[in-house]
């Protein structure tokens, strides 16, 4: 009853090998091309060839015909019901490819998590209008909450401003890494803003929006760059609000309730994350070895040379390591109660990214001058974990949540 | 079927909630008497006080009368019949007390690996002889492995000799590190020796033998100490064996089937080792926090300076990850394939000791002084685990093991 | 007159206090307009827009007139006459600015080396041809060494050919990591290639030319990218030879002998590589500090907040001691013993990389999202300096070379 | 003038090399019966046997009849007038015996320092009683400062009292860690005591005081353990004083004035600390470097396997970074600008010892279970190590120190 079975259950096996061959199979065999169309658009930057838009229906035909679909949608009639355990296992393969492994399988970042608000938080309009599209893989959705003026790491100071005008919001402000705004397939933004004055508290200022891109008012900025990528045609966008004006029912759950919506939201992506960042520590890992195996120096194969039975031995014990306690923190997810698990998805979310990072570097120096160039998928992994020790929430905060929890069994008593 | 369960089983719950109220009420309270009586007794350093030959039986009684005793005995009609990841549990909370933990239930190594090794390859007169007062916890034994003048990374090169004369093995050699010979209650030693000449193989030259602790020509030359303790009354010793005769039948298994012995012995004995080094790093977090909350300096309590919240959530990362590791490793253990086992201990083995180090020795700066001194288990606790990283196979030879094993899968292509 | 001098001398100390001023106030203030402009040109990423060549000349204009250039010239009446310690502490200043800092004084990596080379090997026509280009800054030069199929750790394996035919020799191979072989300005290349069949020692087979960038058959496949970057306009080319014929004087020094020229280029650059990757550590710890003071989080500074502290006095503690070791390499090679040189260059060029990017790494996380987007110079540096971990030998060659040197005193005993 | 000479002087190398020779020749062997004698002294442990006596006489009459003898007394005419840069080198050479190289020379902790406050601060008296006997070494001296119920990480929060009673000063209260008060030569402590109430504020409360050790009302508790030695003989006490009377002049320097004293004294102390320190980290790579040569496993000597070169490299690197630092901490202390060298002491203060622990930790390793046993001087020397973290400040206040002093340059503005 209150075992803790971490491993795939016979439910999921099936889907994990049939995703495992997808990825590897037909997913990384696309990602070169892919991303060498990265500008050729007539669109510019932020548009899709028209070899981009097959390679995107590519990917997804076979997955959307299998089934092979919305795996994330757990608690919910429309989705596979796994437990977010056997979603980890899954989510892991999709991270094999980080750019192209979960649109296929309608798993992406942000938005699954933008859906599972939709999913529970909105009217029947806004399901209309872009949960369908969204669930169908035919438009994509960003996710606005950091501000440039105001510390990630202490997301309660958030200023961006929403007014009640009539029976209207009017937003002014701005937003900055907007994850998915400048893919072209974007037509919703979730997002919060500050709607109650601070007699609201600190935790009870704050309220959650979901509003079409498309608003006049709406002007992106710049896109931000990740170690001098702009991750066109996918970036995260420096958006600016002025007077934008959206229906007052455009308002999720309700006033002053943003982060309640925002935590729900939050644990089980960073599980994803997490899981994600460990596929690609799995890639970086079989790469390395690869190339020890394959690549001679001083008359030896690589990995008879210096250390590197050890780098190898450590990746394995590292990334071992990590995923177990994602499964952990999944289970944790699973058995319902947020708060205890929120513990373990802060441990997570610090040792995840940093293992990868590790293992990828690792990867880099394995391969020489080859690592850090577009002849391996090394550096493009790299950039993207290192964005994960700020993402939802810096290293340091969940450094803090995780002590002060450990504290308290002393402090208490 | 195949499920991964790492929790504790319904039917160990209860015996880890036992374990864990006498270690902690019963025996953590008696450590430091205890340790003040070395040296006391009549017969020397490696001799008992009466007092500590009270507390030792002190220890045992409540378990023995509930029957908390000798829970390591797998697959026997004699034990608990639990599983590895069962023990696991139970190894972890023995682990608090480094001295007398497993003294109390009766399940301290080496005696556990040796009672395991005569219960399954020992005639009815070496069960007769010892192994009834072993598992009575009467008596206890000795290992003798490793030898002054071999690398200890590799057993295959022991040099210690046994040649059969008659119907005796005469024994001639040095061992040192003689683990738990130096306790007044010893009376066996389990001894590897080398019997048959190189013909047979690096894995094929060497036998096991169980022998008296009373022969002639034994000699205890020497404790040895560890970090300047010889951890009387409880030491390794250096012994030298000049013309040793035994019966034939001291023999175990067969000839040449010494590392047959070994390896059958060493696994499941990493993995305890392990988990009460587990036990040890949560003891010592616990006396970290303890301190942290408890002391002040510059007008604050300590945990609110400087690194501290990232030293403890640090420490807790890394206590959970190990742990499931072990578990992992256990869990490996108990599906029956020990070679496939022996990877994931050997990662464990490399894992557990060096994070249980790291935990106590943050906790020891956190004490200042007082965490090197005896005012703390803190300096005993970390020179007994740092013995690990050597014991049972250095961490270099347990990374190889590790690496050629993730890079078959790239070589054997 | 054999003391260990470290400090700047009365003689660079108002050098440095100039070249200071001008990167500080000069440089660094147009780093963000020069970056801006990438792929604006006519002529695409690889050349430069007006604007662009007006910033070159710009910084340049107050260093040419003050004299404030071609500071690296050691030993020749053309240059300052500076020592190796003097030098390094240049190279840090303009390290700060790595995109710009060291062209203002026509202090760049690869040129300076290629300089060098010219003027110790070149003969007349060659010296007319491009030294005097150089010198003045008029043009650039490339650096052609690293081969698609070699692994890099091993230079004495490189497999470029020429192949004397009459008065000219025919060269064919691949080449890339070509640094500087992508500024519109690059003019000459330093070029190894095999010239001499295996009979001639791993040492002599091979040969250093110097040609120009302009002969038929030369072809540039495409720029390598280092993280996602081509370091547009100024990057690092991989380029096809295809029976290009150069003058038989095209030869440096000799045939066989181009280990010996590489060598003797090497040491200097990895010096000025490692000092102004220390200069790059310092601004990064400037940027950390400034982010923490200015920047509140839970109604604090950052400073004031976890172990930012510790953070930060490491960062200090770490630049500290790679400054002092890379001035102690700089000391070593002013003495005039190569060889014993290269044991403390081989240190920093271990230490220095991965000290420096570390407090990159740092003042990243301070930064939150800032940290790596363009709105500062951190990823930059960071990718940047990244390099260096494989450039001039990756960093488990320079590793052994020390342990080598270290093991010598006892196995030739 | 103001050049940075970190170089041996040509006054100090002949010293240097004198000092190296009896350290290498004459000291260590005699460590190991040296410390084979502990407690067979009729006077209990913290007694000398007759051999120890021999033993401590002989070490020291070399250095004594050629003159090599306290050399630390920088800036008075009884010493040798060396600069700190110059005695640091000679520290170094010390350290590698940890137990008796300085004492050979007379240079031991706590005397050095405390010879230093008699010879700046002591009357005519003080130094007739105890100063001339410390200066030949006929007598040892013992140096209290901390106490068992406050934090050493905040020294002015110290409780032990001193109340003047008419022509006396009355002590009482406890003080713990008394570096040498174990050494049954031990005459005089020099001793800190709270002689004002708190409107004198936090640096103006405490007095030093220097006192013989036979006073009525002294009484040494306990030894403290460190890693479970007591250090007999020369251990750290545990020592209660219960109405302890001095005479009024036991004072130094004046009322409130402790801390001045203490600090001129801490400054030296910690670089000779760390300048032992490193030669221990020398001395432990040499035992490692020897045994990786002289031992084989796997029909290879160790050195050629594993990660061993890596270990060695880096063991080389980091020692000589941190010699360098802490040879310009000397620098700087002899610059006279005490305030300005804090912070470069502060650095060595964190730096060498934990780079002397990594060094010697390896070293164990390498020598599998010798490493740890009484058969290599590994493991004293990591433990004597080790307390360093904690002696004159605990690693997190100097990084505190470290990190305020950065910060300054920006909070300032």
């Amino acid at each position: 009853m209150t075992s803790m079975d971490l491993g795939p259950s016979e439910k999921v096996k099936p889907l994990i090998a049939a995703v495992r061959e997808i990825v590897r199979e037909k997913v990384l065999p696309l990602e070169v091309e892919f991303h060498n169309e990265v500008g050729k658009a007539e669109g510019g930057r932020f548009a899709h060839t028209e070899r981009q838009k097959e390679i995107l229906d590519e990917i997804k035909k076979e997955p959307k015909e299998r089934g092979l679909w919305n795996f994330w949608l757990t608690g919910s009639d429309r989705g596979y019901g796994l437990s977010t355990v056997e979603y980890a296992y899954l989510a892991e393969e999709m991270g094999w490819s980080p750019q192209l492994g979960a649109e296929a399988f309608n798993c992406s970042a942000p938005d699954t998590g933008n859906m599972e608000v939709l999913e529970r938080y909105g009217n029947e309009e806004q399901k209309n209008a872009w949960l369908s599209d969204l669930l169908q893989g035919n438009i994509r959705s960003a996710y606005l909450m950091t501000e440039p003026d105001v510390a990630s790491s202490d997301a309660t100071a958030l200023q961006f401003e929403a007014k009640l005008d009539g029976d209207e919001w009017v937003l002014n402000g701005e937003k900055h890494w907007a994850s998915g705004a400048g893919d072209p397939r974007c037509r919703v933004y979730i997002l919060m803003a500050k709607t109650e004055d601070d007699s609201a508290g600190r935790h009870g200022r704050h309220s959650m929006f979901a509003i079409s891109s498309d608003h006049e008012g709406i002007e992106i900025i710049r896109p931000m760059q990740v170690f001098g990528h702009d991750d066109a045609p996918h970036g995260h966008m420096h958006i600016r609000f002025t007077n934008v004006r959206v229906p007052k029912d455009a308002l999720l759950l309700g006033r002053g309730r943003g982060f309640e919506v925002s935590q729900g939201r939050l644990g089980p992506g960073r599980i994803h994350h997490c899981m994600r960042a460990i596929g690609q520590a799995e890639r970086a890992l079989e790469l390395l070895c690869k190339r020890a195996t394959s690549r001679e120096a001083f008359g030896r194969p690589l990995h008879k040379l210096g250390a590197n039975y050890d780098i190898i031995a450590e990746a394995r014990i590292s990334i071992e390591q990590a995923r177990l306690l994602c499964l952990k923190a999944a289970w944790m997810m699973d058995q319902g109660d947020a708060k205890a698990a929120g513990i373990w998805i802060s441990q997570i979310k610090v040792q995840a990214p940093r293992m990868a990072l590790k293992v990828i570097d690792e990867a880099m120096q394995m391969h020489g001058g080859l690592g850090i160039s577009q002849d391996t998928p090394l550096a493009e992994m790299y950039t993207g974990v290192r964005t994960l020790r700020f993402a939802d929430g810096p290293d340091a905060v969940h450094r803090m949540v995780i002590a002060r929890d450990e504290l308290k069994k002393y402090t208490n008593r």
